[in-house]
């Protein structure tokens, strides 16, 4: 990989012959930006481009350039490619459009790329594609001419569009590297994040995402380079998740964007929503050791700012941390009695008593970090331009502030006032100090720390997102493709201990009548069809039969409704199920194609599409897993036992999802799985009905 | 109240002696900001401040100010403000601290503050404030030492703390106008309001609110200034909001915020949550005309960004609007046929195909604003520092554009690249551009501009927030304290055509047998007692009663359980009522201390806590309002009938709700009321329970 940041030669193919304004001649921005290797050119015409000797084909190159960077037209790529090929090239920039990101024919030609390139095990960043920017070494393949950062940051981003390193300033301010992988034919984030997890020059790592490839195996590596640097990923293309078709209810209610909110969190990699909290997250991240708890300590020129402190903490999942006792005595003043001291610690009137406003923000800030409940500190001042206002020093107060601060907590500033903007730089230069444009910045960047810190402490296991090998040990047949619906389904949860509503699938009356006696009243009936998957919509259900006559009635009616709707249809026969009481759980498996099978579990019933409240989880799913995906239902107090009611049996709901989790690792080939109702009682949970989808 | 802005002359009393650095002496800061009135001091030991004579006692000063400007101690505030009255002094700026802000002492001095200048029919601002900023004239009364915008611009600001007026860079940016009503002990936010609806030099009007004055008259003078001229609200202290003990569900299902967040929203406030919001919400306010539609166009160098307005599209209200595909032929490119052209219009291949980025961006953004579905524009393009990019020349080309904008549709435009910064004052010169730092702000902005334009089309009666004169029609005698439960409560609402579960409270077995026979079984029995308030939660129903037996049964239990429970509680009776079938609904009314009256509707059983999805608006509520109010609900596709079951009767329901409004207009010692359940079925609804708190 370190041949596409910093190569010791270079081969340009599609370099316009102008230079200038207008022309965007990557050889002329690449030599600007100061890279200091070989430069080969070839074009099939120029005999000199800005200087250099060009080639007419690569053939003649006189030497195998170790990277290759291309952006002659589409259809003209892979002949160039082959040529590089041939001549021991290995590595490839595609700058060129027109490839998955158009038309079939531009996938087309992307799928010729990669097979050509895999034949001879080359690599390559693109196609559509800015390609690399690294400062340290002064390397950009870009088209555009960027400025080279003269002490560049170890931040090293992974995008999937040049604007990143074009508008670098409204993204991450910084960075040290930045590779865009435009469509990721071949090198993807997993590559990367694996090149920059021993990259020295990298200390955090973000990502810009408008696709997934390798979807577990990303989590995986995620996960491990986590563990020492910060992964921030700014997931796009948000709104255009969604309403795929699904044939199950699990299938329509595990969204795209649900799904990777539920995979970066359990990876540990820290996702923001838009530019602002990107911006706000990545600054944070640069200046900070992350929050080791919520707790914020708030030293604050203005009340009114503390509120709004407060208001962003509740937004961003921090809170304001108890005021320290002990230092009450040290600022208070007698002289003004009704003053109320807590946390945020208001010091302007302090400040005004005392004829020292900062040395009141010395005192308090430090006693607030040397507090064992604060787990960093969030510092609101004025800087006014006005020479009346010199008395405000506040670079020197923060420098003495850390020399205090052993720990290093977080010290998170928002400066206020016509001085403010011009003064920021001044404080950023102190180690473990960062301004931030609002309040709201400086909670979202620290409350992201926590986030990550949070994670941190929760050791995921190293196979956390592997699968276990499928070792189905029943006999149960089960088609390749298509729904079950049939006993067969409820077969295989009884062979995995998942307790399942007592009854039996009949074709007669009579034996539905059977059935009941030995199962007790009440009873339910339903139709068993694969034409009748939705039956409850359809009108095959019948709840709260309480006795043989209407039974029989019932089923006389099921079968007139079955002939007169769905003459043609497949009747497996009439579920006679004793009528179970409980919460209404829904339960099921989704196979998503990004990242594997899926666990699901919400409120059951009408419920489940209207209000969606689902909780989701990555197979393999533990009993501890599944406890904390019921925890964190809306609906989770109704299951707890709200106003009286007795609480829902947890234990027997997780044991069920695990259970289930073990299913569809052992059948690779289920696609879609709701159980559907669960209805889980004070004593054990039992599934009333049961769907597969093979295939 | 224009005295406060541009007062003839001003009286300061608490000047400090001392001035320059550290002095915060409004005196000097007043001289500075070009104060041009006549400006006389008040010392009891000085002779002369800052070359000003000084008069030891207000009866000494040779003539009755127009303001006096108060910074002493709390406890002197009064007997100055004695003093001016008895001069003649008729405004007040009472800088000090430690009034309502503070301690209980405080608290009683700003109740006598108030009351002494009632008497005179004078007016206060404060205490606990910075007072006012006017830019247009020259005056301040702020302590520190503020810059003074040389071309102020029509914005005026209303706010609790002076952080708005130092910080004013990190808020709106600019005002021309800014006064801070610290405690709002006298002047509030509704003065302010009517002052600035007839001020030529305001155009927008933004608010920082920490708590609400005269809520019904502060609305109803929103609602009628929004016409013109457009209101934002940053209402802070959202998290401190709701754990306000209530009787009534209702009264806890409707929190002081979502109540700010219902009440803004009818008065066509437009609310921020956050400086971020706030900072763009007023830039977009300042330089638009409100969109006229949600359908926003985009021109984009590069696709990427296209995803993250998607994005910011689905966050904040707007949608892309569909391609015009009357300008494609005008577009499209042949060398590049793969290029998909829709909206966003990804400029960059086309521009790069054709040589002239300048010129596609140019036809895009005139096509796209030309277009009848497209109501504004977000313009994306890079602007580099570099000479090789000279060509892009952005100012001209947005002139041009602009130029043909007849319609004056908003150009948002977010510029990137390290030449950006740099550029946007330039852009922002030409007339309804605007540059926003972040994509998310430039949408955020635009989204709140169509909010506020969709709302004043609405055309909110004048009196929408004014309570009809109660008229109760009915002799039914109403306690004026405590809960009424018994069968008043029912009469009540049968009074006013509210349909209610057939029944009927009685105190003997053999009563409750004659009822439910009347009725027809399944019958309903339930406990009626003030002691009982929760009697589902306390287990003092039984539902589903089939026959006399059980109901005889259930009798029995009922009677030895609320004699064992609450032996010496007051049982007016047993309810036995027909059991009606539906969806479970709560209907309720709340006395707001701010707002007064409010209607809320939503979930009813179990859900009701544990989902909070509750509708609420202000009283008087129409048959539309209610229409409306249910919905918005989450749970509305229950209500109108999911997966095959009936649809509930929505008109009879709204009807319910209309009259309930009524009926709490004519009681205004109705504090709380729950219709819980109201049952929804195909043909009407009932309500099956029914409490009143009064007082």
């Amino acid at each position: 990989m370190e041949a596409f940041f910093n190569p010791r030669s270079v081969v340009l193919i599609g370099v316009s012959r102008e230079s200038g304004p207008g022309a965007y001649n990557n050889l002329e921005t690449m030599t600007r930006f100061g890279y200091s290797g070989r430069i080969r050119v070839v074009h099939p015409k120029a005999v000199e481009i800005l200087g250099h000797p060009v080639a007419a084909s690569v053939g003649d190159l006189d030497e195998v350039p170790e990277l290759a960077v291309i952006s002659v037209g589409r259809e003209r790529v892979l002949p160039a490619v082959g040529d590089c090929l041939e001549k021991g090239v290995r590595r490839f920039v595609v700058i060129s459009q027109g490839f998955a990101d158009a038309d079939e024919r531009g996938k087309e030609l992307q799928r010729e790329l990669v097979e050509a390139t895999r034949r001879y095990g080359a690599r390559v960043v693109g196609p559509n594609t800015m390609g690399v920017l690294d400062s340290f070494d002064g390397f950009s393949t870009a088209f555009i001419d960027l400025p080279r950062d003269p002490s560049p940051p170890r931040i090293s981003l992974v995008v999937q569009s040049g604007v990143f390193q074009v508008g670098l300033e409204s993204f991450t301010e910084h960075a040290g590297k930045a590779i865009d992988i435009g469509n990721g034919c071949d090198v993807d984030f997993t590559d990367l994040l694996e090149y920059f997890e021993k990259d020295p020059l990298t200390d955090l790592i973000v990502l810009h995402m408008e696709g997934m490839m390798r979807g577990r195996k990303f989590l995986e590596t995620a996960a491990r380079v986590g563990r020492c640097k910060p992964v921030v990923v700014f997931k796009t293309g948000r709104s255009a998740a969604g309403a795929r078709a699904a044939l199950s209810h699990t299938g329509s209610l595990v969204g795209e964007d649900e799904l990777f909110e539920e995979a970066f969190a359990e990876a540990g990699i820290v996702r923001v929503r838009g530019m602002v909290e990107l911006q706000a997250v990545t600054r944070a991240f640069r200046s900070f050791n992350p929050m080791a708890g919520p707790r914020l300590g708030v030293v604050t020129a203005t009340g009114a700012c503390g509120i709004m402190t407060a208001d962003a903490c509740e937004d961003h999942g921090l809170e304001l941390a108890s005021f320290p006792e002990s230092i009450r005595e040290g600022l208070e003043n007698e002289r003004i009695a009704w003053h109320r001291l807590g946390n945020p610690v208001d010091i302007w009137p302090l400040g005004m008593v005392t004829g020292s406003f900062v040395d009141v923000l010395k005192r308090s800030s430090t006693g607030l970090l040397d507090g064992e409940g604060v787990d960093g500190l969030l510092l609101i001042a004025p800087v006014m331009a006005s020479p009346l206002h010199r008395d405000l020093e506040l670079e020197k107060a923060l420098r003495e502030i850390q020399g205090r601060n052993l720990e290093r907590k977080p010290v998170a500033v928002w400066i206020y006032g016509d001085g403010a903007k011009a003064y920021e730089p001044v404080l950023n230069e102190i180690p473990g100090v960062a301004c931030f444009s609002t309040i709201d910045e400086a909670v979202m960047g620290l409350g992201a720390t926590w986030r990550y810190e949070r994670w941190r402490r929760k050791k995921t296991p190293g196979d956390r997102f592997r699968m276990p090998e499928p070792s189905p040990s029943h006999k149960i047949a089960l088609p390749d493709e298509g729904p079950v619906v049939d006993a067969r389904a409820f077969d295989l949860l009884r062979h995995y201990g998942i307790p399942v509503a007592e009854g039996e699938t009949v074709l007669h009356e009579d034996d539905a009548a059977r059935v009941a006696r030995r199962t007790g009243y009440p009873v339910v009936l339903k139709i068993v069809s694969p034409q009748w998957l939705h039956k409850s919509d359809q009108g095959g259900v019948r709840v709260g039969i309480g006795d043989e006559k209407t039974l029989r009635e019932a089923f006389e009616e099921l079968q007139a409704l079955f002939e007169s709707r769905t003459p043609d249809g497949l009747l497996q026969g009439f579920l006679v199920q004793k009528q179970v009481e409980g919460v209404e759980i829904l339960v099921g498996i989704k196979r998503d194609p990004q990242f594997g099978p899926v666990l699901a579990a919400g409120m059951g019933g009408v419920y489940t599409e209207v209000l969606r409240d689902v909780a989701r989880r990555l197979l393999p799913a533990s009993f501890e897993d599944a406890l904390e995906m019921l925890d964190s239902l809306r609906m989770a107090p109704l299951l707890k036992g709200v106003r009286g009611r007795q609480p829902a049996d947890l234990a027997a709901l997780a044991r069920l999802m695990e259970a289930l989790s073990r299913l569809a690792a052992d059948h690779p080939r289920l696609a879609e799985m709701d159980l559907n109702p669960v209805l889980a009682g004070p004593r054990g949970c039992w599934c009333a009905d049961c769907r597969m989808i093979m295939g």
